[in-house]
């Protein structure tokens, strides 16, 4: 993988932490351009102080390449059995977005009716873990959970975990941020749009298909990703 | 145009950032003082980057006089056909501000009841897409679609659009800044007020009369304007 | 008065500033330690840019002493008429603060559920302009409009201006201020009560009785205070 | 006590301040690790700008060991009186974080239902001062006041404290910090789930009993520590 896709993933760490959308939590994971059985995932450190020597390479049994002495995270099933499933997925975010949370322990479907959210589309899947494991501390920690998730996922481009956060993914890395950090806004909007009215007006088909495909965050990314890196930069000095 | 009413442009984009009614999407425009088929708006980079040289000057079908070489914003027939349409607008915001959001996607009309916000008055219009083109991606991307978005904003000094953000005008630029920045705040009001109860006192018609003329944001103007001045002079450094 | 409390002004700004509690409006003003019938306020800017030299002197009927070709605020008549009701008042503050607003709209009492803002007691009063004046633009722009408020407050430690924002007082300078400080948060968390249950504990009266009397913000202010007057000095350089 | 620890105190005071748990009130405590009927508190100052030099050693009385002519906390028995009847307890957070207080003085109990803050567990107590003092000013001033609010708190990871704010704690300092700012996070999530439906899946009690024991918060300390220690060592500067 070259310089530059370590340092875009990098600056997708530090991106996401400066949106709020993961705190010391979360990860954000990018798949080889160079072998689709193969993702880079920084190691189990707080995303907003990750550098590039802090990315580790991993299989799709979640094992770390050449581990280097380092803590993986434990949720790291959850990129390994999604890439599996997904072979369109080139990126997967993990998070704790907080406007997130409470569609995932209501019966409340999260729905698009903001254009830069318009992937949530007619609405998201939402992992119910103990469908799974009864009595578990909701993380998904082995291959059976994480494939249990992207079997959730399915085709969609995010997926709710009950009382825990979600995942969003992305045929490019722009794109599975930029969808993280606009999820969290659309629930906003929506837990809102709720209280003042029963009857929304949602995306339709049309309009779901005309704008999911094309929305890839590309005027956001520069801005983002220079700022990110400049502050990367100023950590080491 | 002179140069400080480029500055001041400039100013605008970022002063809209620094509140946060754009992100790294939105954009503010300027008629040409010396032409009134004429306005200027940035380039497509994001609105907290942007420094003089970023400005492109526009006719009224939103052609570039002198493109530069560079990539002009999907949206700028909001601006084109509002200038053509509103003889007395001189500024024009196109905003994705969250608050306003859920309004625009439920029938609950915005009402002034904050005198910051009082241009308001009975209610703003939205503006359905649908209504012109079925199955779009929502954007303002052609002449008949900013027509009809003109002609849904009428004589109002903003409207909706729904599912997507809103559009202030006004009759300079701190006018349409101003407007922009306290219809977010407006909504979170509004919002809030329909939650505590069903009967609020809206402003009524002769103090929106009262009101809504004389409202220039001056005080605030200068503060924003030279921090905003400060912030683009350091980002060349 | 001495440069202390001068500073002490010129903190007061900056420190409402800093909460949010005043953006680029609102104002802070002190009675006169040395004539009940002077008071000091600044100028016509933005309350955190204010420094020192931007204090004037008034007198009750809101004239300055030396103008120094300065512009006064409109509403300097909120501060002389209160000053000239409540000999008991040392310190005036004048905000929008937002969340105090919806409460201004709607029929809803704000009342004491938090101990930092116990002052609040079993409610307070809100002004309504348009029974002294109709079609107005809100503002209070001269002395019968500022008696009027006065009268609205009477002994209560602070007012609500309808679709304006608020009044606070206090018998010093820190207690106004803070006082504004903890309305806006105390207007915050009784919404969310009010959206969790229709029953609320509010303080009784012995715990209003034992509470507002005491609470100077004693704490806060010297870490507030050396926060703002730090930024005062970094300003000039 | 080692310096490193007074520095993890150092840095929990500040932590607690840079994530709006604590403002310039609240205080968090540290029991002896060489002596169970010793704590150590920082003297009555905001907590973000607490040094070393700071932090006094009480015994279970609240007696300072060595006053130094410091100022003690007027609520320091909230902490003796928890060290006294908790041996498990080896630090106390007491803070007014505001997304709680709604809770405190509803009937609205706060559950689980969020992973970060799987101690809530099946709800937390809510502590009634007028249970024990009529006419209060709420301040736990008092031997008698503090051991009341040890007994409501229980077992439990945390109690709530009617119009007042919450104290928290745990077996290590890392864990009592951790636990107020998600306990914060989870008050807001769960109020917004409130509103989006009347059923709500919280985590069930294996889920509980899997979570709370092992969550101590570690990936976020170093990050925590590491800022909030370079902030203290800049402020002597």
């Amino acid at each position: 993988m070259e310089r530059s896709e370590l340092e875009d993933l990098v600056a997708a760490n530090r991106i996401l932490a400066g949106h709020g959308v993961i705190d010391a939590y979360g990860h954000v994971s990018l798949r080889s351009p160079d072998n689709p059985k193969r993702f880079f995932l920084a190691r189990a450190i707080a995303p907003e102080t990750v550098q590039v020597e802090d990315i580790l390479e991993y299989d799709l049994d979640s094992n770390p390449i050449e581990p280097k002495g380092q803590q993986s995270v434990n949720e790291r099933f959850i990129h390994s059995e999604i890439y599996r499933a997904r072979p369109d997925v080139m990126s997967v975010v993990h998070n704790h977005s907080p406007s997130v949370v409470p569609f995932s322990v209501t019966g409340v479907k999260m729905r698009a009716l903001f254009h830069m959210a318009s992937f949530i589309g007619d609405g998201l899947p939402n992992f119910e873990i103990r469908k799974v494991k009864k009595g578990s501390d909701l993380l998904v920690r082995d291959p059976k959970l994480g494939a249990a998730l992207a079997k959730t996922l399915g085709k969609s481009a995010a997926a709710l975990m009950r009382g825990h956060g979600s995942v969003t993914v992305g045929e490019n890395l722009q794109r599975a941020v930029g969808r993280s950090v606009y999820l969290e806004m659309s629930a906003i909007m929506q837990m809102q749009a709720l209280l003042l009215s029963k009857k929304i007006t949602y995306f339709d088909a049309a309009e779901v298909k005309a704008s999911a495909p094309v929305q890839d965050y590309k005027r956001a990314w520069p801005l983002w990703r220079e700022k990110a890196l400049a502050k990367a930069k100023a950590d080491r000095a």
